[in-house]
């Protein structure tokens, strides 16, 4: 099945949390997903992801300056599935199978500040284990159960650097 | 089988990196890690983990002044595998089935600044994709592929809150 998958990030704090951000944008790329939408205007996390773009391949767009109830009402509109990740929300060891035949998802990563409108319009409150961890590690555990592993496959078109993957070492290549 | 994990952060940024450290602490405890070794002494993320066992259970461990070598050498001691996560190792797809088998590991995350050595001194070194991202998401998926999802269902023993998972909203209950 060919897959679209769309990041939201909801609720971050007002004060600015980067590192995660930029985390979050790296995660999504690298795990599949097409784009990730953010609510504040980040200019350096485009700068970062663009950088990555251009040497390590792909098309991945970080898109700025939306709100999350419009990325929901058009996720709607177009088909696509909304997916909150939040601790407080059904296994997705008992949602994946479910979420795994759905060929447009918006998965929406919440912060400490995400309004509680969010769990009620989402179609999926989802929880990678009830305990308190990280939005990263749990949005990657979302896009390998959703993609069923697949997404650890995939190649990226058109990158000036590639890894030659090795036992020791650091291998490295000019496309 | 009865699994020990263990995680050993090495190579962290000099200047203060406390988000991602406390995402890594949190992700080993929920996800199966039964205790993190930091080098360097971040009383702070000791404090966090602490009330996080108080509130949601487990006798996770922080252990703070470890180096790497020596890390490194117990686990050589004690027939512990040792497990160097980096982009340029081998895919964690092809490696899996093989560190399924293993009763005893060590789990390596890289910062920045990791030593060569660490790549030699590691029995496998295993890339979560070869695409960059985040140490906080490697660890996860690598914890998550190595238990086979097992991790998701564990309990953590005498908490004071649990989360009651549900479809929609917050419910939490006082043990």
């Amino acid at each position: 099945m060919e897959r679209s998958i769309r990041v939201l990030r909801v609720g971050q704090r007002y004060v600015r949390d980067d590192r995660t951000l930029t985390h979050l944008c790296l995660v999504s790329r690298a795990l599949g997903a097409e784009a990730i939408y953010l609510e504040d205007a980040e200019k350096d996390v485009t700068a970062t992801l663009d950088e990555v773009n251009r040497t390590w391949g792909g098309d991945f767009e970080v898109v700025l300056g939306v709100t999350w109830r419009k990325m929901v009402q058009e996720a709607r509109k177009e088909g696509r599935s909304v997916v909150h990740l939040t601790m407080y929300g059904l296994p997705i060891q008992e949602v994946a199978p479910k979420l795994r035949e759905v060929d447009k998802l918006l998965i929406v990563v919440g912060g400490p500040k995400v309004p509680g409108r969010v769990y009620h319009e989402a179609d999926y409150n989802v929880a990678i284990t009830s305990q308190p961890h990280s939005e990263v590690a749990a949005l990657a555990i979302a896009l390998h159960e959703i993609q069923s592993g697949e997404e650890l496959k995939r190649t990226f078109r058109k990158s000036r650097l590639r890894i030659l993957p090795s036992a020791r070492g650091k291998r490295v290549v000019e496309n």
